[in-house]
């Protein structure tokens, strides 16, 4: 199994996977030899930072002392996960603002609030930094904590645009420091168990991929209509990372890039003042691999920021042995009521606090793990860009009614995305005889 | 809610469609509006066929006399449920091979062998044709029916082509009979409560329809690679007419065609063999319709040929309430094992005669209730052109690898397809620096 | 397995049960032995009839010539499966209202109608018949139909007591004909799968057995309070025999009996009206072996009449293995609905001629089978006996608030019941002072 | 709803009661009435503890000053959950092994080891303490705890027998502190989602209750052999409690208690070595209350120690409208694979610290609110007696193969047990000729 390409793995997925692991098709020969392929470096002709550097190491047996940047719901998250774990030790908490700060930290004995990081810098030792501020202030954080030879994790996206993200990646190798982008998907057991599943064979070739993400609760339509709330960067990314994730799987230890062909997107409002203003709170997006034997697979995204039923996260793949695994949803209570109506339960789980409450906890520790030197992050530089770049890819494809096709310079190893801007009058097509004879009256 | 335009009806979807009433959330006063909304025309500027004539009929205390005509596997169901059903007799069954004829003729009393339709008619008084023999036999068996005053049923498609198809409906409103494609999703009971619930508004206004079928059991290798077989055509058709139904039914009203403004398709291969025979057995097809406030949607449609674990027939229909209601997949026993390994159960029920037996039965009873000249048949000439014509266009998206558009000529009513074959030099488009910067090495 | 020893077993079962025979934990070699083992008699030491005689057969080629006998619900459903079956040929029905007598043998070409059985053998040759008059005329039917060399089936119970059902099968034995009983659960392909499944030893050796039989839809009160109407041999009986032949599978091999040791009951009423009535329309049964390490296990069954939410018809088995295998529900409809207040389904299948569709068929080609010399039935006269003591036995219990217990003679093989009647004064029981201390206020 | 009776309630199961309250039956004028009905005495002729008594109180700004006495899995997760709570302080951990004491206390900051309980009290100011010792020290830890004021929630049993159980809170009443016991269903989004139904009417009267607790993992052979292990005190009386809670609801109003009218019960053991030293590792208990009216019911639970699939926790409430609601069991994970012999889900949730994590928190939050003053214990000391009686009445019933009666003695308003002890010879009954007759050979 190739396991050391994708999850964060450990312990906790174990009992998952006990289910899908017990009647592997794989010989135990070919597993070894699955189990032995070294991991190929995946785009760059350059030795990718994840597999070679020397890494800054706390001994295990100190916790690691770790800062947090960000009063939102992740960085309260973060928080209690640091504080229930017992090989961390939340040392800081920074917010812009002073109360924020002072308000959070006043909640984890031996935690102080700071308004800016470069003071958490100046007056405490810290291992490493977990960044949940706004995006925007990404690239400065983790520039900061890399100088101050802190390891780095960041929520999603890392950066503002795919350049960012390399450039911050960079830093951090330059100073020898991790950087790991919390794609939790990555370490929830279900999905895991899922890809690991993709992984064993037990499909055949995926052909087919199918994800849902249909956000709860929804956000009011003031703050859709006014942040914007682009879906393509904002939700899909999660499902786009867990799907190249899987198709890097498929490809390892072949020279291809894990990056789709064709890329296809279509964004809906569900009212009229959102769709004035330009902003889609529902979404469908296809990535199109078409590489023959090497790849040959169609992923669909569908998204939604409003579910009315709870929290809606779904992956189906299926291959060409005719069987597929899913994660499925998890219920929100355990109760059933059966009336002359039917039967009745309640909704799906509340949030993704509930829902990946072990994936936080599991991306702690596997994170704990890369900065005690046992580990090296999952989600490599280019994984993080090209995350970024398909979400990018879809936004394009839906605002200019198009599709976007990647292609590669060969001279110089360069992605390029191919495709038709609206504000160009589009070319005159010939019409197809047949079917415009068939539904003439 | 406008039951008049999708569904066979009928008691038989009553009790299932009552878990979904139960709780609507039209008023009683606006559902008497709906349902007094008179079924507009649809494309074409002259009359339907369906809504205006006079037809034929047959006194409902005699059976309807009916000939079957081909020996294959739906010939055989067809047989089983006229034989089966209070309302018709079954008179006569015709297969161009004489001992398939007189074999299945031989299991049913009173039913006598043919091997032409045309002494069917020469010998029997006919009431109605049950068409079931290859689709390349269509277009001559209607004509046949219909000159000899015998309402139609035919298996989809109606013909090889859209100006078949017309053709076909032609000829036999020209002779004042019935023409019914068995599109069997228009009759079960669990497709028909979710048409239902989705035009009673039960999800807001539809987003997103995601459907899966993937059929059971695989077919051999050697007949894919030998007779092509065409999944757009063979099996998508039956999910695009019902998508298309249920667009429809939210246009009721407009003079919007329910074609959808946009196709793409992506075919895969499970096999080196089959690509190498341009042979896909697996498929994603996604229609877009963007009109505004009048409908805003995608459908994504999964099909494959072989699905490992029984026959897979999913839809789902997600709304700007934030809610879905889907068919969910048929289970094919009511066993489970647990142990400690997790929880087993069998494999989805077989195949579309077990699935569809119910949907079977009632498009026997609507059409023979068409038969009686108490109903119309609810797939009209433009319902059944439309199917074809968009599988056609998802099949010209897969092969040429590009969108296929359609757009209306207002000049005559005509609808075209607009796409860019692969035989033409694709055309070099601005590079997206943006992007193409981001993951340079 | 020991398939020999309950169900009536063939292909229709075949599919179900591949989930569970995929992992089977017996050995081949085993498997060959267990299926070996020749069926042992059960009880009496007299050789059973259905293990040795010479039975009138009919030539395959040949269909069965039946008379059904009785116009209720179970009638109309037998003439249905045989005119559907290709072996057999309905010749006549027979009901006492020779309006519902002609009026049900129009719908069936062939079949002639009569007010009286003797008339049909005074006119026609008759293979077998197929009884479902009311209970009390069970014994003069079979009787009839045995003198006439016909073979027998008849709904459950064979008779009205356990001496006439053991006379009812002495005059089938005599005349060289079968009986068998319609307990349809042992046709039924889920039920089937897992009696095959806890014989194959796939939950170990069993100790808990819960059974729910609800009723759908509620019969009137006005019938059940003036019909009477015992739930323990109206309803639970099928659950009884078919618990008490999963019993008998796991004894084969000893000279125990299947009889349960212990019976325990409790009756409901929904209403004051049916409570002053003396009309239990709900119940638990629970049956109780203590037999040491060849049998030791505890049956509970849950049975009431009127179910809201549809047929309720369940099973699970939990054995020394910690496993546990179950028939689940049947849904009613494959439709599910999302909203804001959870997930909703339709009731569960609607009731018996739905739910055991299958089971009925089954019953028929085995009962043809055994008509054609290829099998004999699977109920014994014992079985049939036991369940009916079994069911007597609870009602005992529930109306004299006491436990029956069963012993056996051995001087003449005879098995008592013994408990306290409620019309006997409780005798004075010692009080347990530790419990009587406890609560004292 | 008489929600004062029955649950901890709270913020913690709106959500899941959602779905059930969401078409309640009950008017709002009905509720209003239910909810204000005062919460009737019980049992006893004297007014209920928990009722009148004014507690000491602490103020709701100070967190509440926790010791937990006892090192096994629950102390760690009563440690646990009280470093998570906002509202409360670990002080001290006590254990009798200085290591234990030293080791757990050590993982929370401010928490103090100590090995005896009167050493925290002249050290600190203790509010309350939490009980996970042995059972057998129980009672001397609750009146140490008592006498120094300190309110006292404590594991299941709170003490060896009925009588200690009393006496326990007694003592507790005497020194004006509360005494809770630790039956966390009570506390269970779902099962108080169930009770809430029941209570709400959302099945009509209960007439059928059907409970299942499989424990996992198995202990091991040994610990079950040597230590005894009576499933009855130790599984069943959960279910018990949890049965029992609602019977108190639905006689609430009434003079009635809530004990049964009859207890039967049967233990089985899943090896010979087991039965041969007398240990049961799993059992069936049926509760039975016939009043009529009031109150007609009966209820089967099913427990055993060792499931191999997970932890299985279900109950099914079946009432007189033909309803029933459940709780469900809880998966273990998210994810299926459906292959050619069907669909597979993992096992169910691990364990008790997995399935109950928010029942316990919400345990100790409700009671941090009855040490606060706002709030009283759910389990009254006639609930927690009574518990412990039918489970003792279950042991005997199995042990003595008997039916155990419960009797009201209106002189001094006792409760006395009655049954026939198996040392002496059972009276000869009558055998009942009719059933002898049945089976002769």
């Amino acid at each position: 199994m190739r396991r050391g390409v994708f999850c964060c793995g450990g312990e906790l997925v174990g009992r998952t996977t006990r289910l899908l692991s017990s009647s592997s098709r794989s010989s135990p020969a070919a597993s070894a030899v699955l189990e032995a392929t070294p991991q190929k470096k995946v785009i760059q002709r350059a030795p990718e930072t994840t597999t070679t550097k020397t890494t800054t190491t706390t001994t295990a047996e100190q916790p690691v002392a770790i800062a947090v940047v960000g009063g939102g719901r992740m960085g309260e998250i973060r928080c209690q996960h640091i504080a229930r774990s017992g090989g961390a030790r939340l040392e800081a908490f920074v917010d812009v603002d002073p109360s924020a700060a002072a308000s959070l930290a006043s909640r984890h004995a031996g935690c102080e609030a700071y308004v800016a990081l470069d003071d958490v810098f100046a007056t405490k030792k810290i291992d490493a930094v977990w960044i949940c501020a706004p995006t925007p202030a990404h690239a400065d954080l983790i520039a900061t904590s890399a100088r101050a030879s802190a390891h780095v994790a960041v929520e999603k996206p890392v950066a503002m645009s795919a350049v960012d993200i390399r450039n911050a990646y960079d830093v951090c190798e330059q100073h020898n420091v991790h950087l790991t982008c919390a794609f939790q998907r990555r370490c929830d057991a279900s999905y895991a168990a899922v890809a690991e599943a993709v992984a064993d064979g037990r499909v055949g070739a995926p052909r087919s991929i199918r994800s849902v993400f249909r956000d709860h609760p929804a956000p009011p339509t003031s703050f859709l209509r006014d942040a914007g709330g682009d879906p393509f960067h904002d939700i899909a990314t999660h499902d786009i990372d867990y799907i190249l994730s899987m198709v890097k799987q498929q490809l390892n230890g072949s020279s291809l890039d894990h990056h789709p062909d064709e890329v296809w997107a279509c964004g809906t409002s569900s009212t009229r003042e959102l769709r004035e203003n330009g902003v889609y709170d529902a979404a469908t997006v296809v990535l199109k691999w078409k590489r023959g034997d090497a790849l040959e697979l169609c992923a669909t995204l569908d998204i939604a920021r409003g579910s009315a039923y709870g929290y809606d996260q779904r992956v189906e793949v299926y291959g060409t042995l005719g069987n597929s695994v899913c994660v499925t949803n998890q219920p929100g209570s355990n109760v059933a009521l059966n009336d002359n109506t039917g039967t009745h339960r309640g909704p799906l789980v509340h949030s993704f606090p509930q829902r990946f409450d072990q994936a936080f906890a599991q991306e702690l520790e596997f994170f704990l793990e890369c900065v005690r030197g046992n580990a090296t992050p999952k989600v490599t530089s280019h994984d993080a860009q090209l995350a970024t770049i398909v979400a990018e890819a879809a936004l394009q494809s839906a605002r200019h009614d198009t599709v976007v096709k990647f292609t590669r310079d060969d001279r110089n190893d360069e992605l390029h995305l191919r495709y038709t801007p609206t504000t160009k009058p589009p070319r005159e097509e010939p019409t197809t005889r047949h079917a415009a004879a068939a539904v003439s009256a």
